[in-house]
């Protein structure tokens, strides 16, 4: 208890980050919101916390999935829904990879940061909430995004939510991560952080010190109020654009270490075992790369008949802010630049928009994006090569393909129907 | 029905904006977003559609105000316990002069467009979401926000939710009502539109012209999703900067026509009635000024003790974007520029932050907001010398005080509670 005590006591007093702020001690702070008595009552009266119409039938619907070596159930985004940049907190992906969310009672939760820091310390939500905080637009996707590779049903693969869902994007709110480890003071070697969350699976992951003290938030707020239970109620990790198991929900422990950790998630379900690789696996695969999916239309809408159309879809990028956006409606013989929504969030889902007349024939769409990184969204082509595979590689369910980015391609039949093309 | 026929065949056609777009006949366009067969049936499965911690308790309290010469219930944001710049849909403000909102099947609901304009119509929701769209952070407010002269409870004008929190913010997504307007054929002399709500009360607000072609949007997006019920669910006025009443919810009609229709709220709920003004009205009074909020420490605040907490607010103007917010600790003494969360959206909430220490003794928090059209929020001395009163003008309940935004200073006492030192 020592040292947990003199790590309270300290905090905030002689950290770099807030030098010369006087702290008379930093008492249980549930005074400082407005708590109820009975967090238990949910209130029923629509006038007090409003829902949606009844006539809204959007859901997350769930697909079996492959982190590991067998199937869980994932709810994923129903993107073909989506307008602007903000996901719906009541329609975020989630993954837990087989585990319930955790139904955590905020006045009880505790975060320990301990390792190799000076003054190891163990913290109540309402001591961070008392902490400078930040608040910034950010998406989070999971590895296997995009990838037919990781989805049991074959109809799966050629359907928007359960390929494409496994992203969503948030306004984030919560205390910079550096900030917490500036406090407990940062000793030399300390190179990698692991994380770790309260749900019964205590997924962990190891986080090198470089990205840690970068960007990183510990987050108590998603689109104006706290965290969802499904994203890590009552603090998660955000981790800005990396694979999203490194956004560790339900947070609980850091500990600042010399070396990753090789847990669970990190050495099972998500090192590539590319070809390519010649029986090396590439253990850490960080940053997600830029894409974009044409959400509307895509294979669960229906035109209407020829005529106008507005394409609209989402763009994002791990490494950077989206720049440009181009859409072909001819099968990729041209490509025209979309309107992109301002501002640009860096590290965002970044809505662009394109007016089209269809004149009724069968045609593929398809949208590129590109980053302020240079980075492009390749074709499967180049995706193939770049990795040394051929094109089927992420038709089989042998292997677990993460990183998966081509341009996505919807064809338009006559009909009026929209398919994955990619198929 | 012939002109309704012509209009939309017409629409989209003869247009400015779409010139050169053949369309073939809008048909009714339900198939184009995934509809259910059975609207009726509300998920209740928590991994469709997610409800936040039963931990969580802000909701959105009851307030007995006056927009006529009598009072009735309205439903106020939780800005104490706000965090970012947006508003949960299910805690945006609403008032709805008395009346409930309605149940509108988005399948039912139509827009007619009519009066002094070449090629009247009338049409669906679905029609409306083929057009092009944008979507753009903007606050809502009532032009009685903050004013304690509505509250008929007197506790209420010591408390930040009934006394401000008639402002929200949303990432809203629509087309814009100047495209509507150019398909529909502007008239000559056409100089204002009537705005009409489909609600019991069909409540009804005249717009000059140059205002409706320049950034209102007809809003069906809100946060990501439909616009809430309480927001004017399926299609609502967006009017960004402008009173409350010009948003029209449940908008089912615009009329253009060449004067103001002194509808029911225009004539008898807004006009300002003060002494300066000699016994006439200023009947139009649009733009909202620059204002900011302390939302952390305010009223229903507690500060567990001295030492280091974050100062974090809300700041707006009707008028542009915000450039500057300074914060005071010392009762108005001197004042601290504080940090503003970027990018700012013009129109928008901007939330700010100063890291402050509190050495335990009584004192008073001010915030002062300046926008980027020179203006800059006043003090209420310089409120009431502008307008031609008494400071004690606005704690009177006989009048009705609008566009009131004078600098909020919040007052601690010795033992961390907060009040409202403007009483």
């Amino acid at each position: 208890m020592k040292s947990k005590e003199l790590g309270r006591r300290r905090f905030l007093k002689n950290g770099a980050a807030l030098a010369g702020l006087a702290v008379g001690g930093i008492r249980p702070a549930s005074g400082e919101t407005t708590g109820s008595d009975k967090p238990e009552s949910r209130p029923k009266d629509l006038h007090e916390y409003g829902e949606r119409s009844r006539f809204e039938t959007a859901v997350r619907t769930p697909s079996e999935a492959k982190p590991y070596s067998f199937y869980v159930k994932q709810r994923l985004t129903p993107l073909q829904d989506s307008v602007g940049i903000i996901t719906p907190s009541a329609l975020h992906f989630f993954n837990s990879h087989g585990y319930e969310p955790p139904d955590i009672d905020p006045r009880q939760h505790r975060l320990m940061i301990h390792g190799m820091v000076d003054r190891p310390t163990t913290l109540t939500v309402d001591e961070i909430k008392r902490l400078p905080s930040v608040s910034r637009v950010h998406f989070v996707e999971c590895a296997g995004n995009s990838s037919p590779s990781h989805l049991k049903e074959k109809t799966d693969r050629g359907t928007i939510q359960p390929l494409h869902g496994w992203t969503s994007c948030s306004e984030w709110t919560g205390v910079p991560l550096s900030l917490l480890l500036k406090e407990a003071g940062l000793q030399k070697g300390g190179s990698w952080i692991v994380a770790e969350g309260a749900e019964e699976g205590k997924h962990t992951k190891s986080i090198p010190i470089e990205k840690a003290m970068d960007d990183v938030m510990v987050a108590f707020g998603q689109n104006g109020e706290a965290v969802r239970p499904e994203q890590g109620y009552p603090l998660r990790l955000v981790v800005p654009g990396w694979e999203g198991i490194n956004n560790v929900k339900w947070l609980r422990r850091i500990k600042v270490v010399d070396q990753p950790y090789m847990a669970k998630m990190e050495s099972t379900g998500y090192p590539a075992l590319r070809p390519s690789l010649k029986g090396k696996a590439l253990w850490f695969n960080f940053e997600m790369g830029v894409k974009s999916v044409i959400t509307f239309p895509s294979d669960s809408h229906q035109l209407a008949g020829p005529g106008f159309h507005e394409i609209s879809g989402l763009a994002w990028s791990g490494k950077g802010t989206i720049r440009r956006v181009e859409v072909s409606t001819d099968g990729g013989k041209t490509w025209k630049e979309a309107e992109i929504q301002l501002p640009v969030h860096r590290i965002a889902h970044t809505r662009f928009r394109l007016p089209w007349t269809w004149n009724g024939e069968e045609t593929v769409l398809q949208s590129r994006a590109s980053d302020d990184q240079g980075e492009v969204q390749p074709t499967l082509d180049d995706l193939a090569k770049l990795w040394g595979v051929g094109q089927d590689y992420w038709q089989t369910t042998t292997n677990i393909v993460n990183h998966f980015n081509p341009i996505q391609a919807w064809r338009i039949t006559r009909d009026g129907s929209v398919h994955n093309a990619m198929l």
